[in-house]
C-alpha cells in the first residue's frame, strides 16, 4: 500500500519534538535547510540514481560516475549555486569520484603550499575545472611514512627544470584517487635534489595527459590500480598507478610557498612557519570525524528502522512476533551505535571550532596549543573512524540476513567507509602519535607546565590518582560529574602507568616500542574521556525543543556507560571504580535502554535523511521493506532470463548424463 | 626475480619442524596428503583460475560458476575421485556454488527425513545429478524462527495431493542457495494441513523445474535474490526467492520418516525419535567450526606473509624500514588471531569426535548429552564464526591500504565469510540458547544432577565460587592450571550470577528476557572456556615433532592469556583475578609475542595452502608481493585503454568549457 507509514506507531511514542532535534543534528536552522533542499534536488534527479549502482561492471560504473561529476558541474551552473551549496550536492551525490580530490585535495595543495604567483596561476584553471588535479604522495612501497617516498625531483641547472623520476617500483605512486583515469595534472611528492643533495620531501605541480587529447604525456606511465572492496563503493574512482620517466618541469612548478630553488639550483627555505600545515591537517581530520558521525548515523538509522519493522519469536496466541528491536539483545547492540553517531556529531561540531581557534591562533604566531590540538585531531579521527567501521558492520548484522543483500545498502556503506580507517594516518600509527604526546604531558607536569586543551584534566592529576567513585546506587550514574570524573581518572592513571614503565627501559624508545600496545589503550582512554567530555558539554549547554535536553541526556549516558561497561578492565585494573560500581553499571544501562527505545525511530528520523541518500530498502522511512525488497530482487541481470546462460553447456549435460566416465 | 623466496630469512628463524606441524594442523598424514593432493589438482587447472572472479559481471560470474562445477563433475569422474576426494576437490574450488547445498543440503535433507522407500526412489536421482536439489526453509519474513513460517502444503484427500502455496508475499521462499537459476528441486519446508488442523513445519520433495528445457513449472515463479555484499563472494550463488501458487504434488513428496499422512489424510506420527534431527544439526555446526580454522588461517597467513614484507618507519642511516611485524601493535593483533586459527582448528576436530559419539549414543538410544552437546556446538559456532568474522577484516587492516584492493583476497574472504554469522542460526540468538541450558544448569546443581560433558566443571561449583588465582608472576600465567581454574571461575560466576539477578525478577522468562544482553556475555565466557580448555588438552597430548609442543604451549597461551585481558572486566568484576594478576597478563603477553615473532611466518606455512587457494597477491608464498600488485592492476578492464569510456561525453566538456553558465 503506497503511501502508509508502517512506522507511525513508533513514531507517535516519540518524547520530544523531531524538528527541533533535526536542528541539533544539523548544527543550525541555516545548515538544516541547506541540506535539506541539497539532499531533495539530489534525489529528484534521475541522473543521480544509485540503486543501480551494485550491477554495473567497472566500466560502466566508471563511465557513469563520470556522467554524474559532469551533470552536477552542469547543475550547479544553471542553478547558480553558492560554493556551499555545491559542496553540499557533491555530499549527497554521495559517490567516491575524481572531483574530491580535484576540490578536496589539488586545489588546497596548491593554495596552501603554492606562492601568491602559484595560485595567480593555477587555482583559476584549477576553479573552472579547465584542469583537473589530483594528490600523488603514497607510492607502492610507502603510505604512513611519507619520509620514506622515493620519487625523485632532481634540478638540473642547464634547463632550469625538475626532473621527476621513478627510481623503483616501490616508488610508482599508487593510491591517489582521481589519478588513473582523469587528472590532466597531479600535486607530485618527491625528494628534491640540487647539487648533489637531498633536501626531502616536496610538493610539484606536474601535468600528467594533453589537454587536446587526454593521452599519457611522453615519459609518464598511468594506470587504474584495479578493483577494491565491494561491488561499487571505491570502484567509482579511479584510484592511480603513476611512473616517471624523467619527466621534466619548469622550475616555478615546485610549490614554493615554503621554500624555494634559485636559478642556480640554491635551496632557499621562506621564513613562512612550516607550523601551517598543521593546521590543513587539523582541517582534514575534523572532516574525517564529521564524516564519522555520517556514516555512522545513516547505518544505525537503517538499523533501527527495519528492527522496527521486523519481527521474530514471541508470537502468543497466533497475534504477531515480537518486533526485533524489542529484544534486550538488539537494543544493548544497537542503542550505543545510535548514541556513539551523536557523540561523534558533536565532538566533531566542536572540532570545527578548535579548527577556528588554531587557524586564529597561527595568524598570531601563537604556536601554544597547536601540538595538542594535533595529537587531538589525531586521536579522533583514529577514534571515531574505527568505531565506525565496526559500527556499520555490525548494524548490518543487526538487519539478519537481509543486510547481506546489496539492496539493504549497508555493505555498500561498510566497504566505502571503511578506507577512512587507514587513509589520512593509519589508525594505530595515530594512537601512538597521541600517546607520544600523552607520555610527554605527563612527564611535563612536574616541571609546572601547564596542561592545556583536552589535556588541561591532567593539570588535576593528584586528585585523580587517588579520588574514588561515589557512586552507590545505579541511578549515581546519572550524575555526569561521576561520569567525568571516572573517565578522566582512569585516562590519567593509564597513561601514568604507562609513563611509569617506559621509564623503566634502558631507553625512552625502547620502554616506548615495546610497550605500544598499553600505549594505544591509554590513548583511547583519553580520546574516549574528550568524547564524553564534548557530550556532557552540549548537553548542559543547550535547551532548545520540547524534550530535547531529555533525549540528549540518555544519549549521552549510553554513550558513556556503555563504553565504561565494555572497558571495565580498565576501570578496575586501575581502581577507578569498584566491582559493585561496574554491576551498578549494566543495571543503569538497562534502564537506559528502556528510556530510548520509544524515541529510537524519532531519534533516527532526526539525521533527516532522504531514502536516496539512505540507499537502504531495509531503511525506508515508510517502513514498507518486504515489497521493496522483493521488487528490488528481480531487477538483477541474473532475472532477465528464466533460464541461466550457460544451462546448454554447463548445466544440461550434468542432468542428461552427458559427462560420463561416472563412479560416484 | 622469478623462483626466489623473498621469506627465507624468516624461514630460517623457525625453532619447530615446520612439516610436522603440518601434519599436527591437517589432523593426520592421510589429511594432509590428500589436502596437498587436491589443492594442487585444484590450482594446476586453468578452469579453476580465481584472479579474474572479482572483474566478471554478475552473469559472467555465475556462468563461470556453472562452468566450473560442470568442469569439477567430469573431473571427479575423469579421475574416478573417491567421496573424499571430491569433497575437498569442491573444497578448494573455493568458489560458493549450487553443488554446495545438494551436496550439503539436499541429499542430507533426504537421508535424514527420508523414509527408505523415498531415499531408494531419489538418492540415486541425487547421486547421478540427474536432479539437483536444494533447501528451502527461510521465507522473506521469516528467518531463525522455523515455526513462523507461511508456506502451507494442504492435503487434498480427492486427489491424494498436497497443495503448495505461498499465502503472502512474506511467504516468498528467499534466500536458499541453489534456488534462483539451478535446482530442478527442493525440499521445502511448509505447515502441514490436513483435514482444516495445522501440523506445523514439514519438508516435502517439490519439482521446480522442467527436465526437459529447465523452464519453471506451472504455479512457481522463481529468480535470484539479487546483489549480495562483495564483487565476487556469494554473487556466484544464485540464492533464490520462490512463490508458490496452489501447487500440486503427489502425498508421497512429504518426507516421511518422523511423520505421515495417510490417503485418508490422517496425520501419524512414526516411532522414530525426534532427537535425531539434532544429531544433524550437531554435524552441520562442527563443520562451520572447521570452516572458521580455514577461514581465519587463510587470512591471517595473508596478514602475517604481508607483514613480513612490508617495511615503515624505522630506517637508520638510510638502511631498509623496519618489518611491519616487528611492530608491537602489529603483534598484538596478529599473533592473537593465528593463535584463534589454531585454538578453532583443535576445538573443530574434538568437536567431530563428539559428533561420533553423539550418533553412537543416538543409535543406543541414549539422548543423556544430547541438549549438552547441541548447546556446546551451538556455542561454539557462534564463538569461532564471530571471532572469524572480525579477525578476517582484522587482518585486512593490518595490511594497511592495499588490504582494500581485491587482488589482496581479504575483501573477497571477509565478505564470503560473514553469512557464517547469521546462517544455521544468528549467533546471539545461539548464545541465548547456551545461556538458557547454563541457566538450567546452574538450576539443577543444588539438585544433585550431575553436570556432563563441557559443563561438568560446573560440580566443581563450591571451589570455583571461593578459589583465588595463586598467580605471584608473570611467568606464573604459563601454568596451564592456572589458566583452566581462572576460566572456570570466571565462568561459573558470571552463570551464577545471572542466574540469581534473573531469580530475582517477576517471571523467570521475565528475568530471562531483560537480563538477555548480561546472559549473552555469561555464554561467552563459557564457550571461551570450551575453547581454551581443548586447547591445553591437545598441547598435553601430543609430542610429534621437533619443538611442535612448544609452539602449541605458546599459541595455547597467547590465546588463552589475549582473551583474559580483552576481557579483564569479567575476570575481575567477578573477583576471579587481582588488578595486580591482570597487570601481569599484559607482561607475559609481551613475552609471548617476542617467543613467537620468528616461528611466525613457518606457522602460517604450516597451513600449507597454495598460493591459489590463498588467492591473494599480498599472501603469496615467495613474498615477492610489489612485482605482483603492479602487474595485477594493468588486468583491470578499466586500463583497456588510456583514455577512459566517457571522456568525449563528459569529461571533455567539462575540461574545455562546454559546460557554460558558469558562476563558481
Amino acid at each position: 500500500m503506497e503511501g502508509v507509514d508502517h512506522l507511525a506507531h513508533e513514531r507517535k511514542t516519540a518524547q520530544f519534538d523531531v524538528e527541533a532535534m533535526k536542528v541539533v543534528w544539523a548544527g543550525s536552522k541555516h545548515e538544516l535547510d541547506l541540506s535539506d533542499r541539497m539532499a531533495r534536488l539530489v534525489a529528484s534527479d534521475p541522473v543521480f540514481r544509485k540503486d543501480n549502482r551494485t550491477m554495473l561492471d567497472r566500466k560502466e560504473l566508471f563511465k557513469n560516475t563520470l556522467k554524474k561529476a559532469a551533470h552536477a558541474w552542469k547543475r550547479m551552473h544553471e542553478l547558480r549555486l553558492t560554493e556551499e551549496e555545491a559542496g553540499k550536492m557533491r555530499f549527497f551525490i554521495d559517490e567516491p569520484a575524481y572531483v574530491d580530490l580535484h576540490w578536496g585535495m589539488f586545489v588546497p595543495a596548491i593554495k596552501g603550499q603554492g606562492t601568491e604567483e602559484q595560485q595567480k596561476k593555477w587555482l583559476p584553471l584549477a576553479y573552472k575545472m579547465q584542469i583537473i588535479g589530483c594528490y600523488a604522495q603514497t607510492e607502492l612501497g610507502h603510505g604512513s611514512n611519507v619520509q620514506g617516498l622515493e620519487t625523485t625531483a632532481t634540478f638540473d641547472p642547464n634547463t632550469d627544470e625538475f626532473i621527476i623520476h621513478s627510481p623503483t617500483l616501490t616508488s610508482s605512486k599508487w593510491w591517489p584517487g582521481g589519478l588513473g583515469k582523469v587528472s590532466t595534472h597531479a600535486v607530485v611528492y618527491a625528494r628534491l635534489i640540487t647539487d648533489g643533495k637531498d633536501y626531502g620531501i616536496h610538493g610539484f605541480i606536474v601535468q600528467l595527459r594533453s589537454l587536446d587529447d587526454h593521452s599519457p604525456l611522453p615519459g609518464i606511465t598511468v594506470g587504474d590500480i584495479g578493483d577494491k572492496f565491494g561491488s561499487g563503493a571505491y570502484n567509482s574512482m579511479d584510484n592511480g598507478v603513476l611512473r616517471f620517466d624523467h619527466v621534466r618541469i619548469p622550475r616555478d612548478q615546485l610549490l614554493m610557498r615554503l621554500s624555494q630553488v634559485t636559478r642556480e639550483g640554491k635551496y632557499v627555505q621562506s621564513d613562512v612557519p612550516r607550523q601551517l600545515l598543521y593546521g590543513t591537517m587539523v582541517f582534514v581530520r575534523q572532516t574525517i570525524v564529521a564524516d564519522a558521525s555520517r556514516a555512522l548515523s545513516r547505518a544505525s538509522c537503517i538499523a533501527t528502522r527495519y528492527s522496527a519493522v521486523r519481527r521474530q519469536f514471541g508470537a502468543q496466541d497466533g497475534g504477531p512476533e515480537t518486533a526485533v528491536l524489542d529484544y534486550k539483545t538488539q537494543q544493548n547492540r544497537l542503542f550505543p551505535l545510535i548514541a556513539s553517531a551523536y557523540a561523534f556529531r558533536f565532538v566533531g561540531e566542536w572540532l570545527k571550532s578548535l579548527y577556528t581557534d588554531v587557524t586564529q591562533r597561527l595568524q598570531a604566531n601563537d604556536f601554544s596549543t597547536l601540538a595538542e590540538a594535533h595529537a587531538c585531531t589525531a586521536g579522533l579521527k583514529s577514534l571515531t573512524t574505527s568505531v565506525t567501521a565496526d559500527g556499520i558492520e555490525e548494524c548490518r548484522k543487526l538487519c539478519g540476513g537481509h543486510g547481506y543483500l546489496s539492496s539493504s545498502g549497508l555493505p555498500e556503506l561498510f566497504a566505502v567507509y571503511i578506507p577512512a580507517c587507514t587513509y589520512e594516518g593509519d589508525n594505530v600509527v595515530l594512537l601512538l602519535q597521541v600517546a607520544r604526546f600523552l607520555m610527554k604531558t605527563v612527564s611535563q607536569l612536574t616541571t609546572g607546565k601547564k596542561p592545556v586543551g583536552t589535556t588541561a584534566y591532567m593539570g588535576n592529576i593528584e586528585h585523580l590518582m587517588q579520588c574514588r567513585c561515589a557512586v552507590k546506587t545505579a541511578d549515581d550514574w546519572l550524575n555526569p560529574y561521576a561520569i567525568q570524573e571516572a573517565f578522566e581518572a582512569r585516562a590519567v592513571r593509564m597513561a601514568v602507568n604507562c609513563a611509569q614503565n617506559v621509564s623503566k627501559a634502558p631507553s625512552q624508545e625502547e620502554g616506548f616500542f615495546s610497550l605500544s600496545a598499553d600505549l594505544v589503550e591509554a590513548a583511547v582512554a583519553h580520546c574516549q574521556l574528550i568524547v564524553v567530555t564534548k557530550f556532557i558539554e552540549k548537553v548542559q549547554r543547550g535547551n532548545v525543543g520540547d524534550g530535547v535536553k531529555e533525549q540528549l541526556q540518555v544519549l549521552c549516558n549510553i554513550y558513556a556507560l556503555n563504553l565504561l561497561h565494555k572497558h571495565l578492565g580498565d576501570f578496575l585494573v586501575t581502581g577507578t571504580i569498584t566491582p559493585k560500581q561496574g554491576a551498578l553499571v549494566s543495571e543503569q544501562l538497562r534502564s537506559l535502554y528502556s528510556k530510548l527505545r520509544p524515541n529510537a525511530v524519532a531519534l533516527v528520523d532526526a539525521f533527516n535523511y532522504t531514502d536516496h541518500y539512505l540507499g537502504s530498502v531495509l531503511g525506508r522511512y515508510d517502513g514498507n521493506v518486504y515489497p521493496a525488497l522483493y521488487e528490488q530482487a528481480w531487477k538483477d541481470p541474473l532475472n532477465e532470463s528464466d533460464v541461466p546462460d550457460g544451462y546448454a553447456e554447463y548445466l544440461r549435460p550434468v542432468l542428461k548424463q552427458k559427462v560420463r566416465l561416472a563412479r560416484l
